[in-house]
C-alpha cells in the first residue's frame, strides 16, 4: 500500500476516481449492446464482419444500417460527448480542493443522470427524460467548471 | 486553501487546467448549437424527439437530416477528436516541468486555433482558414507529445 | 530538470505516459489518413472543400461519400470509444500503485491491441483478427478498472 501515490489518499479525488470508472464501464458497455443489435438485427458496416455468417452472396444483404443500431450509436456518441468533458473538468476540480460532500454531491448527481440517460435513450422513454437528464449532466459539468477557473486562472 | 493540492500551485499546470477548461467549455458549446439547429431547423433523429411538437403524424417529416446540423455535428465530432488528444497529452506534458512560457505558448496557440476552427467550419469560411486552423492545433499537440516522450520514456 | 513534478517520477506513471502518448499519436495519424483518402478517393463533406479543386460546378459532384473514407472514420470512432477509457481508467490505475511489471503488461498489451486493430481495419484483415484485437484492448480496460475500484472506493 505505501506505493499508492498521495492522490489516491485525498478523499475527493478518490470520490472522482470512482466515479470516473463507473461512468466509463457505463460507457464502454455502449460497444457491448452495439454489438449485440448488429448480431441480433443483421446489421454490419463492414463486408468483412459477415463472410463470417455463411454465403458472402445471400449476405450481402447485412450490409444496412438498423433504427436500434443507430440508436445505440447515437447513445454512445452522445456519451463520448458529455463524459469526456465530465473527465478532464472533473480531474482538475478534485485537485482544486472541493468539499468532500460538494464534489460527492456533483459525481453523484452526474453519474445517476447519464445511467438514466442510457436507459431513457434506449428504451426509448417519451420526451422530456432524456433531454432533462442530459441537461442535468450537462450542468454538473458546467458547475465543476466554474470552480476551476474560479480556483485560479491562468491566462 | 490549504486543501488545494500540490499540482495547483505549479504555474505550467494551472495555466493545463484553465486551458483544457476553456477548450472543453467551447466543445459543450457546440452541443448547444446542435439543439438550437435542430429545433430551428427541424430536424430531428428519434420520433420521441418529435411527439413533443404535436400531432405525431404530421411531424413525422421532422425525422430528416439538415445540412446544418451535419455541419454542426461534424465540427463537434472534430472537436472530440482533437481535443482527446490535447486534454491526455498536456496533462503529461504540464507534468513533465515545461518552461512555464513555453507551456502558455502552446496552450494559447491550441485554444485560439480551435475557437477560429469552429467559427471556419460554422460560418463557413473559405478554405483553407478551417484547414490550416485545424493543422495548427494538430502541431501543437504534436509539439508537446514530443516533449513528453522525451522527458521520459518507459517502455 | 527539478520542476519535474513528483509523479513524472514514479516509474508506472512514465510508463502510463509513454503509452498514452503513444496510442494518442496513433489515433491522431488517422486524421491524417482520413485527409489522404478524402484527397485521393475525391470524397468531401463540406462545399468550402471543394471550390479549391477548380470550377466549381464540375467538382460539385466531389460532395460524396466513399467506402475507404467511411471506413477510416469508423475506426478513428472506435479509436476514440476504447482510448477514451483507457486514457480516464489508466490514469487512475497508474496512480493506484500497481506493480510496474504487471502495469507495463497492461499497456503494452492495449498498444499493441490498438495498433493490430488499425491495421486489422484498414488492411482489412478477415475476421476475426479485428474483433478479436478490439476485444483484447477492451478486456485490458476492464482489468485496470477492476483494480482502480478494488484500491479505493468513495460512492
Amino acid at each position: 500500500m505505501s506505493k499508492i501515490t498521495q492522490l489516491m489518499k485525498n478523499e475527493a479525488f478518490l470520490a472522482y476516481s470512482t466515479y470516473t470508472a463507473i461512468v466509463l464501464l457505463k460507457m464502454m458497455l455502449m460497444s457491448l449492446i452495439t454489438i449485440y443489435f448488429r448480431m441480433t438485427r443483421k446489421a454490419f458496416s463492414n463486408p468483412e464482419d459477415i463472410t463470417a455468417l455463411g454465403n458472402s452472396e445471400a449476405s450481402k444483404k447485412y450490409l444496412q444500417t438498423d433504427p436500434d443500431v443507430e440508436r445505440v450509436r447515437r447513445c454512445h456518441l452522445n456519451d463520448i460527448e458529455n463524459i469526456v468533458p465530465f473527465i478532464g473538468i472533473g480531474l482538475l476540480y478534485a485537485l482544486s480542493g472541493p468539499d468532500l460532500s460538494t464534489a460527492l454531491l456533483h459525481f453523484r448527481i452526474f453519474a445517476v443522470a447519464r445511467i438514466f440517460h442510457t436507459i431513457a435513450y434506449l428504451t426509448p422513454l417519451p420526451q422530456p427524460s432524456r433531454g432533462l437528464s442530459w441537461l442535468v449532466g450537462f450542468v454538473v459539468t458546467i458547475s465543476m467548471a466554474c470552480r476551476v477557473l474560479t480556483t485560479g486562472l491562468y491566462l
